[in-house]
Order: structure tokens, then C-alpha cells, then sequence
């Protein structure tokens, strides 16, 4: 999606350790306009394929899953928590997830009642790197015998494993920018 | 706002312990064409105010703010975060608050660039209860000099003092569904 490589060349930072920055719209200040744009090219990629809900995690994955929903036929949206909560109760799926960029292991929860054998599930996140939280949103799909789709992913590093091991898994991957390299000295970044 | 209260009534449930749980619609599983509808009210009811930015806590406002923010002209959607990060780095506005779901205390953390003195600012949290989130975000905006032209609730619990303290303090606070009372064995809820 040429935008958000645009938007990303524009206003991404890449800090040293391939950390790359887009938290001016993507994750901490948020673009709905682009956010919306987003959803619509989801759309067309994913086009023909049965999303009756989508699946995303906390926090990051949240504004960008709602408003892509609304080309989904305002399908309901669920996010996976990452802290238990007494508002937490009922059966649930859990599985547990190693976070990079906060450097220490989450659970990763869903209410059993938020998702069914059966349902045809289309996955979003901001970010796809290693593929450690997508793999924990895929086991609990698979715990709760829900169909998925494809994944949705923002931005994925190309350069790391995540998205070439979700692919040859089978799975129809689709980011909308995929980093090839990115030079934190000189501040470039190379998309597919 | 009817609809919301009409939905509380039909998928919250009411737990010992004065806790309402709204997950199916609001804070685990989301009605993101609800979430616009709340957004259009919000709009009415703060017609007039000029907002440059939405500001929102991790993780249940996030969805329902940038849902919002289209009835906003597409404000910028800044949601704070309540976990360090390594992608969280430059200066940063910083307080605690006491989760009373979550049992313990946060940080809540806005990058200061995202944040600047004289903007226009809406806050939006899905629950107002003890007030103890939002006066968080009042403290960083009062710390950034950013003006507050309002307070957008989905649900207040209106016997807990959060509301009547903000209101008493000058804040326009527009919550779209307030619990006046709720018994958890006979499962109801009362509006006010």
C-alpha cells in the first residue's frame, strides 16, 4: 500500500536494534483516516473470503482492527487481553507469548464465549517481526476450532521469520508494507 | 443514549461486587457499528467544541475513540499506554493510577510530542467509575497544557463519585449510559 510506505518513509524513525517507529499514526497517536484506507485494502486483498469476526490483540492492534471492521460488514471485533482482570471470568483460551519490544512473556487471553468452533475469523495486527503474537492468537483459533481466513498485518519485517513461516504455514498473509532493510545510521528504509 | 442502555440491559450481566461486565459488546468483543453510533451522540452532545486530538487509555478506549474520531473531522487519536516499552522512548508525561479490574497500579505513559500546550483535547474512556483513569489523563494533559473541552463516557456507574467529582470541578462530562444502581442476584439495572 503505497501510502503507508509513504507514510512510513515520512514519518517512521528506525532506531538502532531494527527497531522501526511509526508511533506518530500507527500506535500510539493513530491516523483513522489512513486506519480506514487500511481496512478498505484489506478488503480488496481479502476479497471473497467469510470473515464473520475479527481477532486482534491489545493493545496496538485495537483502533486499527475497529476501524477496518467496517469493511467487513461491521464484523464484531475481539481483542485478546494481556492482563487478567476481575472483569475476566467465565472459560477461557490461554496461551502465553514472549514480547519483544516489552521484553518480557504475556499471556494471551480470550473469553471462550468470543469465539466458536466454526467461525470464520480474519486475524489483524500493527506489526508482524518474529510472529510470536500472531502464533499466539493462531493457537487459540485452533484451541477453539474457529477457521482463519488470512492475516492482516500493517507493517511486517520482512528481514525477520515471522511472515515467511506464517506463509509457508499455509496462511494468506497480507501487509500492507513490508520492510526489506532499514539503516539506522542513514535513516532509510527499503520496502519489498 | 437509549440503545446503549436498551444493550447493557440485554448482554451485561451484573456481578457481586457492584462489577457490570460489558464484554460482550464494549470491552473484549466489540460492536464496532454501536462504537459509531456512540461517536455520532458525542458529536451532538459536544457540538461546537473544538477538538484537535482525542486522547484514550489502553486498552478498552481505544476502539471506542477511534471509532469516534470520524465524527471529529478525524481527529489524531493519542491513546496512552500503561506499559513501558522499548519503542517508548523521548520525553514523556508520566503518572500512576490504581486499576481496580486489574487489582494494582500503572503507569500512564503519553510521549510528550503527542501531547502539546494549547491543543483541543476530548477524552474518551469506555467506563467511568472511581474516576481514578481519568483524572490520570486530566493530570498529563494538565501537565502538557493541553485544554480539556470535554469527558465522553460509554458507561458511568453514577453511584461511584468519578462523575459527580469531575462535573464539580468544572468538566463537561457526557456519559452515554449511567448506572444509578444494579443488584447482582435479581440481575437488574436501573438508569438514571
Amino acid at each position: 500500500m503505497k501510502e503507508l510506505e509513504d507514510r512510513i518513509r515520512r514519518d517512521g524513525t528506525v532506531k538502532p536494534g531494527n527497531v522501526l517507529k511509526v508511533d506518530a499514526f500507527l500506535n500510539h497517536q493513530c491516523d483513522v483516516a489512513l486506519f480506514d484506507r487500511m481496512g478498505a485494502e484489506w478488503a480488496e486483498l481479502f476479497a471473497g473470503r467469510q470473515v464473520d469476526k475479527i481477532l486482534t490483540i491489545e493493545a496496538s492492534g485495537i483502533g486499527i482492527a475497529c476501524c477496518a471492521a467496517r469493511h467487513f460488514g461491521n464484523a464484531p471485533v475481539v481483542f485478546a487481553k494481556k492482563t487478567r482482570s476481575i472483569n475476566l471470568d467465565g472459560e477461557q483460551y490461554v496461551t502465553r507469548i514472549y514480547s519483544f519490544t516489552k521484553q518480557r512473556e504475556f499471556p494471551v487471553i480470550v473469553a471462550k464465549r468470543f469465539l466458536s468452533a466454526g467461525e470464520h475469523v480474519l486475524l489483524i495486527d500493527d506489526f508482524l517481526a518474529n510472529g510470536k503474537a500472531m502464533h499466539g492468537l493462531i493457537e487459540i483459533c485452533d484451541k477453539a476450532g474457529a477457521v482463519i481466513e488470512g492475516i492482516g498485518i500493517a507493517v511486517e519485517k520482512g528481514f525477520q521469520c515471522g511472515g515467511k513461516e506464517l506463509r509457508e504455514a499455509g496462511y494468506d498473509v497480507e501487509s500492507l508494507a513490508i520492510v526489506n532493510s532499514m539503516d539506522a545510521s542513514a535513516g532509510t528504509i527499503e520496502f519489498a
